[in-house]
């Protein structure tokens, strides 16, 4: 942590900041420089717990040097995190492709839709059964029942299944019924949820807020990596941004950001992320491009008659045409599906 | 709705729209322009349902003219809304001044500040028990020992108090000991918590999101009032932007904007809204000016000791300076303290 | 500035800095943290040029101590700036309000205007007679015949005239006509006009980018006070952010803001920071309590005839409310109009 | 142009806009809905000029339906354009590599430069002789000299030269001994310059402002292309977003959504787009893997010695790698370099 004095600061100043600093058993390094002089602070900075030290005289702005969050950090895990979820890896070799309709809406769609995907070789059978919509007036989720016809779905095909849980009642029953569980972009910061997953161990994709930086998603993971549970799979879908042709702007430098910065595989979600269904395929081949781990896809057996996100979900054809395409791109990267 | 086929749309096309929407007893009108065909669409929206409208063949895009939340609207309710909590109203002629520290830290810290504060003539006492932190590693609040010491508060002073809740478990607590619930920015599409809190009857401040539309907003509201709890003070406490001296950008606009669209009183926090408290009280009296119902201000007897947003929490001399200022301002837009 | 090293730097490395800065007769303050080494720079930056001491092994990050704008600091000029334009001031203790028609559209419409205003005690008469508009296909402005006419309204009603320069060209007639220049939003980085009007005496109006920061707003400044003209008045018009129902996200907390950082004045554009009429009168009073030297307003003998920006224009009764709302909050802020 | 009626709104209000639009040939369609009235206009909207029919008692707002540019568009013109550059293309199976430092700094610095790229297979050399620079004291480009070291290093490799215009006077001299002008983010809506070179017939790189929407960018290239000048190449180059670990957020959507929207073609530009050249070489191979014409990267033989924009710059050997990477992209997306 650097500590910038005002321009007019006194020597009465400095040697407040100084004295405060050694009480807590801080080392200090001032440097007094032509326009300012800047105090340099050394040793464990919880003792400053929270501390408002911008409001001691003389003192302009406080430079954090060192990131918030610490086992989410390369720092601490230098080489990749492997995430393992039933028979299946994120952040491995292969790309993972997690695909299936926004929300389950009948046992006829979902296992319809699982079939296809098992034959086109994806990873993962995703699903909504709790839906965070805008409006309380939009279809809102089958719930418990839909959690029943993914593991109906999972039984038939063998594909692994990924749902998301947006209160603590969904959790448990999410944990039950799924492999993997999603907190949404909307519950990024919903901390309370994320301490409680994060006392489970089930591998959580934690998906970029809507308005969050790479150090908030990462400080996000924290949470539940400091509860106990390392098993995180981070997921782009976009941010937002003031552009209204795209739902949200899909960022994709996060993915090669996030490589330098943490261990953690990393994911995109070009659904979300575009809004439209006629951009998914080739974000996607982007992302995977970019160096993702693997695809969230919204692919739906007849996306005019869905109940949710139809607009940006890819029907059957689109989806195998995806598919080759990806396969193709992560030969280039290094990787396989 | 209006329904924008694509320039090159078939006349197949257009009555292949005009049939889906017929069948579903919806009014239709065809307005053939120079360059693009535009279908009206009359009668309830709801039996769309979420129908993908924009997957259909020839259609370019949808647009809506009604906006999707219904009882927040001025529409739906002309006269403005005057919320009762305790022996305080909000919307009314009064100004409601909320004011306290950001977190409960200390019984002596909350009641000499809640006698200052009763002394200046604010509204209500705010602190906060469970604190929503960026980090795992940040002080997180003294739970149901800091409720206590808001209801003690209370029954010394007589103030009213606001406090945040965090999670189902929080509500029910924070409803046991406070007057008014406070759903925070990062929790305004936590949409189990606001289907939670529109099942009590208590009042609730629902801050903005850090990256919501005013549409969204009251959409939000929406949530809590479609469950039967009408008693919603909206809350503008700054949206995220690229600009970083100011903790966050106050859109005051959104002042007299909600005041358009909504019956809902409306107050500014400019505490968090800006991040620096020598901003604090510019704002206060701007939106006062802009027709804010209310503020939200932090104060602290010793913000250097704060273990929370000391930096943007006023002392009591600012405080006592702020309360000056906004008495003369409320006189000007015909309001009073 | 402060060089953050990576955590896994060698001492090779940070000889290399150290060595590098000594050799260009720089101050170098090594500090050991805990987790980091951070090297602190004394001296003159500029011979560092632009160096990009990022590459070197073992850097992790640059982080700039002292602002990168001088003459427009408060630390160069801790006083007030005022800027005298014809026979008026703005900085001073009165308020400036500019006020008129967002296009010059004819004669009659601008000496009905200007007489008007004259009448209302505004301060200076606006017009734009260059109009920068996003489609070629919207009307452009009446260029020197647009000049001529706020020539003749000034002649006929003693108001100092602001109008825009967009160009080379249309600077040098601006300048030749009217008594204050202003640079547009859209033109806060087109360098060579600041550069070209730096190089004249004339008063300069310089608005906020639509996506500039503070910092870089006062950077624009320094570009024209580095050439020589310090008679800049700052603009607030509002940023661009994701809220959509405001033309723009007029930010006041860079009033307060600019007046700790800057030395120039700086007035509110409510008419472009909102584009809606409605919001206009409010955010007018928010911008003086706020602390502004002035308002740009805009005001149209009949804003349904606009040819230019109507919506956001008042009419004449209009306009009068807001006048008398501005000289009441103007005496509780200590000034007068 | 759709209008928005207010609930509210009398007969007499929807006869006003009847009335007014067929005072003007425009023809109408009234559609009464069940909470709202919408009017369907018909015809040249041009004869409504700017006027604001948002003003009219009883109009809640308008919505447009047809986009504001229309030589950009795609139903203009079906076919995808391809530009022709001295003998080089840009939007046909090629993909363009367009590559060199972002400043021109010595003489040989380019040659050095060009004659490694020229072995790498690139298709154009850029340079910079005009720098728009956030700080006056930072380098501002060698100017003339600059335009002649870039003459010189096509005469001794054959390639073809990029350079930035940033006023009519570097215009003039820019076209005089470029093949491409470069119109950069800052000046994207400096309306003065687009039309002046478009009034010329030399191809233009049109870079996507720092705040465009999709809309205002292909607006702007109307501009230039209203003048005349239909040798247009868009460049995707990241948009300012709330993120500060990238300098910008490089929004590689927008290429497959401008190849909907526009038969004009795209490039990207992953040097600006994240400010970090471990980005680069991810971000090219995503931007060309979503469908990209072509990339604008910024070479340095010693980017730790650039005098602009080293952070953001690859050396020789990174290059090189990227142009393998690229290579082997363009074969999957059916493109070759």
């Amino acid at each position: 942590m650097v500590i910038v004095m005002k321009p007019q600061c006194s020597k009465e100043d400095i040697a407040g900041v100084e004295n405060f600093l050694k009480k807590l058993n801080l080392g200090v390094h001032i440097s007094e420089g032509s326009e300012r002089t800047i105090i340099g602070v050394i040793g464990d900075k919880r003792l400053l717990a929270d501390a408002p030290l911008e409001l001691m005289s003389g003192v302009d702005r406080i430079v954090h040097i060192v990131e918030p969050y610490k086992l989410a950090g390369r720092t601490f895990k230098p080489e990749n995190s492997v995430i393992r979820a039933a028979n299946a890896e994120i952040g491995g070799n292969r790309i993972a492709v997690i695909a299936g309709p926004c929300a389950v809406e009948s046992e006829e769609q979902i296992i319809s839709t699982a079939r296809f995907l098992k034959e086109q070789g994806v990873t993962f059978l995703r699903g909504g059964a709790y839906k965070p919509r805008t409006s309380p007036y939009s279809f809102q989720g089958l719930e418990e029942g839909g959690l029943r016809i993914l593991a109906q779905a999972r039984k038939e095909t063998g594909l692994p299944v990924v749902t998301e849980a947006v209160s603590t009642k969904s959790l448990e029953l999410a944990a039950k019924y799924a492999d993997v569980i999603q907190i949404g972009a909307r519950n990024m910061q919903n901390f309370n949820l994320l301490q409680e997953v994060g006392r489970m161990k089930v591998p959580v994709i934690l998906k970029r807020g809507l308005s969050a930086t790479i150090e908030e998603w990462l400080s996000a993971a924290e949470y539940i990596m400091n509860e106990g549970n390392y098993n995180i799979i981070l997921c782009e879908r976009g941010i937002r941004t003031f552009e209204t042709y795209t739902r949200n702007t899909l960022d994709l430098s996060s993915i090669p950001a996030v490589k330098e910065l943490s261990h953690l595989p990393i994911i995109a979600d070009p659904s979300h992320g575009t809004g439209r269904w006629r951009l998914v395929t080739p974000m996607s081949r982007a992302a995977i491009a970019a160096g993702a781990d693997g695809l969230l896809v919204e692919v739906h057996p007849c996306p005019k008659e869905a109940l949710s996100d139809g607009p940006q979900s890819l029907n059957f054809d689109s989806f195998a045409g995806l598919m080759k395409d990806i396969h193709k791109i992560a030969a280039i990267v290094g990787r396989e599906i």
